[in-house]
């Protein structure tokens, strides 16, 4: 039951979250043994701050549940592959997993830039269709409303 | 009297405050119009937060101060040219102007990496030997300790 499939699917509900409130549908889980630790989804436009992705927050939120700062035995399951400022922050947790649904085609991929840990393993397309949708439906109804 | 100098050294009393506190010795401070509006210093340990750099912190207050996430007339003074994720978070303000210190030499240079907004233009090298001398006694000293 608790495969990645099952994560990011909670990763869909958090990026639903930031599509009710008018965000870019972005949302991540951080799961550890199974258990979800923390979620979060973009608030870039509610906090009127760049620095409040979904990650950030999940990353943030993390650390106080373990009151360690290095997420060691965590994945990260996000709907879009992680930007820099987002897998530069990845790397500082030293988080040893991270799996993302859609590819950010608008930026170099990120292992490709080798912003993350070298120990952190990296996997895509899981639910790609899904968090893509989300993505390319929201982007084609503010285009629609302009 | 407003000048790179005079704004890294306002930087550097926010590192010393970083020292002061056991965290390592980096600070900063965003100026728009030579107003300083945003002053930091690295609280990755008293926060257990990596995200907790000093520009993270800087461009949030800086985003609070204008009530806009965007820091279109800012320059970025910073004792250590920034991280990966610093730097990706700097492209997403579209900061114009970015002033460092002294090198981060653990990393390739965040130029050279593409990690910053096209129309950023980044300048290292404003009391670099303040600023070195500053991490270079802070780790000298903790090797001491160990």
């Amino acid at each position: 039951m608790f495969d990645d499939e099952y994560f990011m699917r909670l990763a869909l509900n958090e990026a639903e979250k930031a599509k009710e409130e008018g965000e870019i549908p972005i949302g991540c889980v951080i799961v550890c043994n199974d258990i979800v630790i923390a979620k979060a989804h973009n608030q870039v436009q509610t906090l009127n701050d760049v620095t409040a992705h979904a990650e950030m927050q999940a990353f943030t939120a993390a650390a106080n549940y373990f009151g360690s700062k290095y997420l060691k035995d965590c994945t990260l399951y996000v709907t879009l592959e992680p930007c820099a400022m987002c897998a530069g922050a990845a790397a500082w947790t030293q988080i040893p997993k991270i799996v993302y649904g859609t590819q950010d085609e608008t930026h170099i991929q990120i292992d490709r830039r080798k912003l993350l840990h070298p120990k952190t393993t990296l996997k895509g397309g899981v639910l790609e269709k899904d968090c893509k949708q989300l993505l390319t439906t929201f982007f084609a109804e503010k285009r629609k409303n302009k």
